[in-house]
């Protein structure tokens, strides 16, 4: 970059270092180094690097989920002779996405085949990556996974019950907006009225009263009502136009907020919390193309290692190595095969471990069984337009009812695109209604969820296409969709769950801290191998 | 979809309208539809129709930035014959990327290289689109132009203000999640103590006390303090961990809320506010390459029509038509051109139109010299490397900093990949530092704004490479950033400058009560669009 008599050239870094010391101090540039703490808050501590001799030490991994693939990835660089059970025809285990072509079987034998247009898709299991979820992160950009942000709140999503607002359902920036609004009105006043002068300072007090102001669009006197100010967070009644907008004006028209009481009593509120939550905050991604882009890379590492269509039946070991029995879960008949090796890495979701027998001491063996599995359902609809684009101006997101149906997630890929799109219409996770549509077969799971959705989207019956319904107390291969940990069952047996015992050592999101996560997932790989590898070349 | 006795297909619309009478009633299922109001909150209604016989009128637009293009857009379908003449050598105007190998002269004769990596860009003018700018949205669907998520608000990003906290950046996560627990913990004790009672019913006490409980992360007891509760708002001191977490246990560990009379100190929370805005909540959408897209995707349609390196000098009208001078701008000594047409659509800034004899009435020329422009900067850097995502797990949204470049915005795509990145390293909106930045030879604006960034980001000096910045004030095409009106210049002028004036109509953001946003000048194209045409087809 030079001045106009010459060509141009940018700032590079030389031309900065020489005007560096003019502009700034130097002591400033650098005086947050020390305190910025990058990361500290993640179980994650950058690419474990497994150093020693490992003698040849042979590991037989069971499932090939992410835990069990990210052991294969880290144990083979390590030097191991790795083997890889699987009970699926794929890998991934419930990083998992249907798509048009898909068929899927579920406990029970009902069968589905997936109706999808090309480039559609639904994830059954995972759909979405924390940014605080560091070890996730870090495979997906060492494996060349592209990324690109999940929206979980979007402001322009509904909240919606069956038994507020005569079952209308109500913008998420406008109970979120007034909510907040009222909240701070009430503060303001009961902070103007000194009420709350034992508790603030007269100091603060003046400050509070500003920030309330601001944070709450509350107008001169405090008050949260309707005028531009409230309009500007929970939307118009008729938005800024242009020019002379067709003779009727372009000035903005304010809406009436909806009253507090009306808001408390309609419970929508509960869903607020959803939106804070550190797991749901921005920025959250999803794999471009589907979650199983992940399993798929991990696949593409591992994949040579992964024997498929293995069902384990028993876990046996002595002093001189693992004995794992199998068998092809398509051919119960055809003879067990038997698999042997050094140590067990065993993935097994507790679900189905618990039920295999297993040569552990009583203490793990009592983990073992002390988990119950989640239920969840979550079923994908593919409708002939994107009609919560075009009509309601939803662009990914989540709206939240309480009809059994609990969500409907819109796509946050393919955004303003004509054409077809899938929605999840409905994610029901533990309660009642997940058992309910766990005992409907498919297709009237799909019907239900296409009916109850139609009172927040009427234009469903209209649009609807296809659909598939997965439950997951119904999935073969896991039997729940995560470990569902109490805080007692946690403070009982968890640590005895993590041991090594033996030869036998188990990973998975239920050994982890982090239960449903992919995150949990890996990290609780990461720890089982590592301990595994100290003892390997320590002994 | 069927059972496992057959081959499986996915529920159809036929199998669906069977299913969907048994499973739900059917006035349930459409009793929403008359009162959702789609999109009713915004001032477009849809794409615009022009018909009737123009028997051949001719329309020059001056101008081929947003506004100029959608009108050549929508009136050459409609059968007029159409011109534009464009200052610039590209269309788009404001609407405008830069990337490596692009030059950019600014009014004062500095010449900028860019010099980024290929695929790196920065948008010296717009760079969001929020989901209510229906206009815009509906024109990127029509042209094909493709759009991903921005990001406004990253929880992980940073608010810093040089005084406060000893200059240390803090999450906003963590001033947005404390400031709401206090509040809440505040209204609840005070509620609790029977000091609202006057301003809420006894039945509404209950309810809000829930509900601030749930909503500001309360404990039991109201309290927003050190726990899991406000943990899994604002994040952990030491996030849950997998396995036994390398023997330091698994456990997520809480941290200390920061105190509310330390955030009031802080200011922080001046920067809350605007997550909340409707023009930047979710989902807000960035073009995916450059936001100059958009401008090439209608050059694309329109740029047969335009005749470029034509700065206008003259715009002269009569009762037979109007004929514009202009002259090429890199050779001004060479003789003036003239176009001539029955009708004038102008779309140049009123910066520029100011300084332009132009024949019009008194009343429009006074509008036109009434609205000042606003200054603005901003800078792009690139990086060597994404340290923002790897170090500190930033990926997109913007943090805010009381120094003079007020905000530090992260790349919303390519998140994370390896390798380079580019930052916007300044986006200074009016006051004295927008001026002060815009004195400055554009070198040393960069070498600013990576001495100040590097107090929120330390491996800036480290890490830069080389940079951009655009300061609006010297953009020889519009000489400041966008209209900047009072509110006694709209009421005084508004409605005057969005006549017609004989056979002269103006149109842009500046024409519109969305200042600023490609969606005021696309919606004040197609109001004035549609008034001439009203005109022409009755006259």
């Amino acid at each position: 970059m030079r001045d106009g008599s010459g060509s141009g050239t940018a700032v590079s870094r030389r031309d900065l270092l020489s005007l560096i010391g003019t502009v700034a101090g130097s002591a400033a540039m650098y005086q947050a180094t020390a305190s910025l703490g990058f990361a500290a808050d993640s179980g994650y501590r950058g690419p474990i690097a497994l150093s020693g001799d490992v003698r040849g030490a042979s590991v037989l991994i069971l499932g090939a989920g992410l835990a069990g693939m990210t052991a294969a990835f880290e144990l083979r660089k390590a030097g191991y002779n790795v083997a890889v059970l699987e009970f699926n025809l794929r890998a991934g285990g419930r990083n998992w996405t249907l798509r048009g072509g898909d068929t899927y079987t579920e406990l029970g034998g009902f069968t589905q085949a997936c109706e999808f247009e090309a480039g559609q898709y639904f994830n059954p299991g995972p759909w979405r990556i924390p940014y605080h979820h560091r070890a996730l992160l870090d495979y997906c950009k060492r494996l060349n996974v592209a990324l690109e942000p999940f929206v979980e709140l979007n402001h322009n999503a509904y909240l919606h019950a069956a038994d507020a607002f005569g079952g209308r359902p109500q913008r998420i920036r406008e109970i979120k907006a007034d909510f907040q609004g009222h909240v701070a009105e009430l503060l303001a006043k009961t902070t103007a009225q000194g009420k709350l002068d034992e508790a603030v300072s007269v100091e603060d007090k003046e400050r509070l009263l500003q920030a309330l102001r601001s944070w709450g669009a509350l107008d001169q006197d405090y008050a949260y009502k309707k005028n531009l100010i409230s309009a500007r967070v929970r939307g118009y009644a008729k938005g800024p136009g242009g020019g002379l907008d067709g003779g009727v004006g372009a000035a903005p028209v304010a809406g009436e907020p909806i009253e507090l009481a009306d808001i408390l009593k309609s419970e929508l509120w509960e869903y607020l919390r959803n939106f804070s939550q550190l797991d749901f905050q921005t920025t959250l991604f999803q794999p471009t193309g589907g979650m199983d882009m992940i399993g798929k890379a991990f696949a593409n590492e591992v994949g040579d290692l992964i024997r498929y269509d293995a069902k384990v039946t028993r876990i046996a070991q002595d002093d001189g190595g693992v004995t794992v029995t199998y068998v092809d879960p398509k051919a119960p008949a055809s003879p067990p095969q038997l698999a042997k090796a050094d140590w067990c890495f065993c993935t097994i979701p507790l679900s189905i471990l618990s039920q295999i027998p297993i040569d552990v001491g009583p203490r793990m063996k009592a983990a073992i069984d002390a988990v119950p599995y989640a239920s969840a359902v979550k079923i994908g609809l593919q409708f002939t337009r994107r009609f919560w684009e075009e009509d309601e101006a939803i662009y990914g997101g989540i709206s939240y009812t309480d009809l059994p149906i609990r969500q409907i997630a819109y796509p946050n890929s393919g955004l303003n695109r004509r054409g077809r799109g899938v929605l999840l219409g409905a994610y029901i996770f533990e309660g009642s209604n997940a058992y309910e549509f766990a005992a409907m077969p498919p297709a009237e799971r799909v019907a239900r969820a296409v009916a109850l959705g139609a009172q927040v989207h009427p234009q469903y019956p209209a649009e609807f296409e296809n659909g598939v319904a997965v439950a997951w107390q119904r999935v073969p291969f896991s039997l729940g969709c995560a470990g569902y940990w109490t805080e007692k069952a946690r403070a009982e047996h968890y640590g005895d769950l993590c041991q090594i015992d033996g030869r036998i050592v188990l990973a998975g999101e239920h050994a982890s801290n982090l239960p449903a996560w992919q995150e949990g997932a890996i990290l609780s790989s990461l720890d089982a191998v590592t301990r595994l590898h100290h003892r390997v070349v320590k002994t």
